[in-house]
Order: structure tokens, then sequence, then C-alpha cells
């Protein structure tokens, strides 16, 4: 190991950050490359939080016994039962990713595109992360026909793929795998033997109407481990915590026994008093889904709101699913793009969004994709307001029986990003190019 | 990477939770096995944290910039001077000194004996260490002649040394390198063209009278980093907030860009809540150095009564010099140890003291040495009580001009655990085994 392994910054945190600045500096930005979603506490974990605040110990490694109860019983309710012996919480559902591919050993077939710290992970982890795409519309699931092809393929250069890591609900398209597909992955992850690392972080975000996101647990439960968080469905990513349900199984238990081994050299322990407060979360009393339930509302109204402003356009996209992110495709624009703007890939889309436009959006090329597919990941969590007051009145506007407006969209600092996003794009793909003949 | 990293559990953390286990059981044990500080959240820490239970953004990856301005005046008031844009918070010292390693690279010259985790994490990075003894009664600073020696032989080896580890004062001998050697170990980096890695967890617990703890970031600036963190001083394990201090020169900027990529990839951010209170404890408003200087005594006083214990069967120890370590060898009986005990070396020495007297500490070999020595930790850090009042008590007990009893060996139960360590020794180190010779 004779240089220090090149990895770059979370793109997602990194444009994050550049956009702060310009913002501080009296820019004006519209921020879609990270998907933080900007909502306020639930006071009620505030209060647990605050209540909590005496807590010094570090507890046990695997995190408390009252967050991992929690936890299986999140889970319980789901139909996936775990002994919460077999629940290990760390200070966010990244961490415990990165231990993860620590713990389990190999290379590792990440989906592509995937979200941006799995193959950045892997490289830390002295691992080497094995690219297969996804299905049209079935984001986060590698294929399992090129599972098999690009293990084998890998198997035979020397290569050592011990686990998949799939993303059910998907980061960056916001799409959701079928059961079918997860089944047929789990059933190839069993037939290569690897272990299933299943990131379901944005589970509790499935739209009304859409879903349901099947987890690969269900279809292969002695292989799968199961990663979420409390960063996406209730907006408490500054508390970093996270929590893994690991196999009941002898796999299952010796992964248990290295990650709580490699956890207590990295991290010692989950932050204390958040645990506190995680596990009252973990316990979903009513204010708690109630909660999170407006905010599945309130990403779906703007989400689909702004995925009309790039089809208009021409741009095409799978239908939003889950959480707050759309991946476009500007495919059909390539030729405008190229002579209007001199844009020929993602990273010269996204660059010119940025620039031109004050427009954050991460391009393909983040996600793992390769060439210069004109995609671009675009989040809408930064919508809901800048400030606590207009985060909240965005949550009321989707709480039912409230006095607020009906819609979201009505509220005029959402109504100013989307109608925003709208002019841009229109300003991208115009003045419109002749139609090359008539359409009727 | 066929196989994960074998990395064991820590091995404090893992005594720790089986101690907790045994006394959940109805046993008597005296808790001697890891330095978490049982002491209480100060009031004022407790109320930041409280108040700021409503942050959940995750900020920048380095941390807010109140906490990075706030370490920066904590080293400045120190002599060491910094850019707050050179300091990187992160979720305890523990995973920066980790992210360190990945973001150096190469191998890892540690300390021997060195804390539990140097080792362990230099493997789960991907490096070998490379183990150099200290000088006796300098803990923490390899010697810095066998540095050279070490350096060479590895390089020749084909090795890649590129950092070295000290530990400024030391645990776990809990004493401090004299500035003359730190100024050697320093140069020799230099020669050898090292980046020194500078744990400074236990700085402001150096007894009053002992000292001081001088940082190599004085004599190599240009190639130190310097750690530290509210574990000890403020006992805040639970809370998971560390701090480092990167040098200010071309190594030092490329470090950063590095270290906050690692960061963003495995962490993303430290706790929000949690970094607002750190902000606070390090800007050293009166009561938190009341408090540090509180606990300061209050570790003199324990540790050293406890170490009069073990010097009073024939055990060797350096003086206690910092925070609460001893580090006693029990060389001088060895063929007591062997004859009544079948005790051979410090493992058998820890497994005998854990099972037959429930009492817990570290055998030598969990920081690295080789052999048998007959050398074991031991931590006092648990002896303030079970209960916050009983740990208020204690600390009261050694501030100035409280109507407490004037001796925190006077509290019944730190006068039971301090009699009880006296009473396991005495019978350890009896019956008396004859003298060869009358001594007069």
């Amino acid at each position: 190991m004779p240089e220090p392994t090149p990895v770059p910054m979370s793109a997602t945190l990194a444009a994050d950050e550049a956009l702060a600045r310009r913002r501080r500096a009296g820019e004006r930005v519209l921020s879609m490359a990270s998907g933080e979603i900007g909502l306020p506490v639930l006071p009620a974990l505030e209060d647990r939080l605050a209540a909590a605040a005496g807590e010094n110990a570090y507890g046990p490694v695997a995190g408390s016994p009252a967050l991992r109860s929690a936890a299986a019983g999140y889970w319980e309710r789901r139909g996936l039962a775990v002994d919460p012996g077999l629940v290990v919480a760390g200070p966010g559902s990244k961490p415990l990713l990165f231990a993860l591919l620590l713990a389990i050993g190999g290379d590792v077939i990440v989906p592509v595109p995937g979200w941006v710290s799995y193959a950045a992970q892997a490289r830390l982890a002295g691992a080497r992360s094995v690219h297969v795409p996804v299905l049209p519309g079935q984001g986060g699931v590698p294929d399992p026909d090129r599972l098999r092809e690009a293990v084998a393929g890998a198997r035979r250069a020397g290569q050592s793929p011990r686990a998949v890591v799939v993303t059910v609900p998907d980061n960056p398209t916001g799409t959701i795998a079928p059961a079918t597909t997860v089944r047929r992955l789990a059933r190839a992850a069993r037939e290569l033997d690897l272990v299933v690392v299943s990131d379901e972080i944005y589970r509790d975000l499935v739209h009304d109407g859409s879903g349901p996101a099947v987890s690969p647990a269900l279809y292969a439960p002695e292989r799968t481990v199961v990663t979420t968080g409390l960063t996406k469905s209730l907006a408490l990513g500054g508390w970093r915590t996270g929590v893994a349900r690991l196999p009941d199984s002898g796999l299952g238990r010796a992964l248990h026994t290295r990650l709580t081994a490699v956890a207590s050299q990295i991290w010692s322990s989950p932050p204390a008093p958040v645990q506190t407060a995680a596990a009252y979360a973990f316990g979903e009393p009513p204010e708690v889904t109630e909660r999170i339930a407006a905010s599945r509302r309130l990403h779906r109204t703007v989400v689909r709101a702004v995925a009309a402003r790039f089809t208009a356009v021409g741009a095409t996209l799978a239908p939003a699913a889950a959480a707050c992110y759309l991946y476009p495709d500007f495919e059909p624009l390539r030729e405008h793009l190229a002579e209007a703007h001199g844009v020929h890939g993602g990273d010269g889309l996204a660059a010119l969004l940025s620039e031109r436009y004050g427009v954050g959006v991460l391009p393909a090329t983040a996600f793992g994709e390769p060439g210069r597919p004109l995609r671009v990941r675009a989040a809408t969590s930064r919508f809901y307001g800048e400030t606590a007051e207009q985060r909240t009145a965005a949550l009321e506007a989707v709480a039912p029986g409230t006095a607020g407006p009906a819609d979201p969209l009505a509220l005029p600092w959402i109504r100013e990003s989307v109608d925003r996003i709208g002019e841009v794009l229109a300003d991208l793909a115009g003045p419109p190019v002749p139609a090359p003949a008539p359409r009727i």
C-alpha cells in the first residue's frame, strides 16, 4: 500500500458544500445536488434527544438494547422479524455499509447507476467494485442475468466477489425494483454464494400508489443484510444514526462478530443520546408515523411537479416511485445540447446547469455510469424552504385536517423553485429546435 | 482481498461488555479494564446539547465552523495556533485516527506498548504496523533510535512506513515522554520522511506536578497531525466527538483534502447537536476548565492510591503522571505467580484476576507486547461510583471550597474499591514466599 487510496470526496456532500458557499456569497442557487432532507426535527424526537443529553457512557458497541429492540420491532412490522441480538446500530447507515464491506471481505458487486459512496467505500476497504447495470426503471438492483455473467467473469479474472449491494427503493433513480427482479437477484446471489447488502433507507418513503419495496431478505433470508436509518424518513441526517439487520444463520452470526469487531475499532459506539431518541423513533409511535406519512406525501407532490418540468422539455424519465429523486435522460436533446451549448454528456450538462443557472445536480458519472450519457440526478428535498417555519408550513400543507393550504405547490417558496427549474430547463432546451417534419 | 481482515474486537470494549454482563448477573466485579471515565456530563454541556437537539443538517464534512474555530482556539492556548480551515472534526478521535491512516497511506509505526486500536486500525486500512518499543517510563513515543532501525529494516524488506503514531501523555502506561525524547522523535520523523500522528487525548489530564506533555507539533510542525477529543477530559465518550489539527504545510493541505474525502465516504459529518456542545467545551469557559481541573485532581488522587497497592505487593511501576492508568510489572513476582497460581504471563495474570477475583484488567499483549511479560494495564476511571450522585460527590471532594469531604478516598465506595484491589493483590502475592536469606 505505497500510496493512499485515491477516493474523491462524496459527490453529494462536495456539491452541497460548494452550493452553500455560493449561496453565502449572495448568488441565487437552486440546490438539487444532495438528497439531504430539508425538513425540521419532529418535536417529540427533539424532546427525546434533549432529555437524553446527560447520557455519556459508550454502552455496547452494537448499540443500546433499547435501540436494537426498537429496530427489531420496526423490521418485524415489515415482515422481517429479527432477534435484537442480530441488530447492529452505528453512527449512520453509511459507516455501517463501510464496516460491512470490511466484515464480509472480498470484492463487491454494485448496481450502476448506484449511490455515490458504494464504489468509493469498496476502494477504501481494499476491495474492487464490479459494476453491473440495472434494468430500465428497476433502479438499485443489478440485472440478475448480467450479475451472473459479471461474477463469472470476475472470478475467471481472479477477483473474489463476495457481496452484492442493492438499493430498494433506489437512489439515484427514485424507482423501485419489482418483487420478481428482487427474487431473481436473491436466487442468483444464493447460487453465486454472495452476501446481499440491501440498503433500504428509502423504504418508508415509497409514494402512495407506488411500490411496494420488497426486501431481498424475504427471498434469501440466510444471506441478506438489511441497513436503514432515520436520515431520510425523519430528516435526521445530522444526527448520524443507522441500523443493520444481520441474517439469522451461521453466516449472519459470523458476520455479527466481525462487524462488531470492525465497529469497535473504527467508531466504538453510536452517539448515546442519539441512540435513545432513535429507539423512540424506531418504536413508531403515532406522531412518528404521521410525520413520515406527511413527508412522503410532500416528496411525492413536489418531485412529480418537478418531473413534469423535465418531461415538458423532452427529457425522458422513469416515473418517480419513492423519495425525492429524479434521474432524467436528456438523450432526446443530445443534438440541441451539443449545438446550442457544446454539451456532450452528463458532466457537461451538470456543469452548465451549475455555472450558468446556479442549479446543482449530479451527473451520471457520479453514479458510476460509463461513457457520456446525458443523465443527471436531481433531488427535490431542498425545495421545502430555508427556514424552520417554511419547512413546517410545507409539512402542514400535506397534513390531513390542518388549516394550511391544500397544496404545498401553492406555497410561494416551493412554487418559485419549481417554476425556476421549469424556466431553466426551457432556456436550456430552447429556442425550440425546428421539428424535422410536421407532426401532423 | 479474498478473506475479511481478521481484527479482534477492541480489547477494552470487549472486556467492558463482559464485565457489565457479569455485574448484571449479580457478580461482584471491579472494572479496571477500560479507561472509560465514570463521571457525569457537566451540566452546562448537557444544557448546550439539549438546546441543540433541533439541529439535523449534516453541515460541512470537516465539522461546523464554530467547532473548528473553538478547537483552533483550544490549540492556540497551548502554543499550537492553527487555521480553523486545517481542523477536521469527527465522531470521536478514534474514527479520525483510522481515517488519517487511510489518508496518509503506507505502513504505520506504532509504539509498544501502545493503545489497543492503532495496530487493528492499520490492518483494517490495509497497512502493516511496525512495532517499536518505547523507552522505560517514556510511554507512547517510540524510542527514536529504534525507530530509525525499524524504518530502515522495514524499507529494506519492501514495506512503506509513512506514519508514526505517538501518544502524549500515554495510554497504557500513564507516563509522559519528556520533551527531549519528543524532540528526538520529531527529528527522526523528519529525517525518515514520516508523518507524525500525535494522539493527545490525555493532554489535559496531566497530574499537577507532573509533565508537561509536549507535542511533537512543536518540533516537526510541518508533518505533525494532532488529535484530541472530549472523551477523557470531560468524560464524553458516549457523545462521540473528536478533532484533528493538520499541519500548515503542503503536506498538511494535501492531507486535509484526502482526510475530508475519506470522512465524506465513511461518516459524512460528526453528529450536529454534539458539535454545537463540543464547540462550547473547546471554548473553555470557566466551568469547563474547573471541571477538567477537578477530574484531573480526582484521577491523580485515586490512581496514586491504587498504585501504592500494586507496589506494596512488589510489582514495579513507573509513577503515574497523567490520567487514570497504571501499567504494573509483576516480574519480581514471576516465580511466586508460577508456583502459586500457574501464571506465566500477563494473559494468565489477567485471566486469574478476572476469573478468581472479578477484577478486570488488560494484559500487555493487548498493547502489542510480545512474549509473556507479567504486565497488565489497570484503569481507575470507574472507581468514582455507579450513580450520578456518587460520581458528583467524588468530583465535589476535590473541588476547592466545597463542603464535601476533603479526600475522595474517604468516600465509602471509592475506599471500598481501593481496599478491594489491595486485598486481591495481597491474596495474589501471598502467602509470603519465604525470603531466601535473612535480610539483616
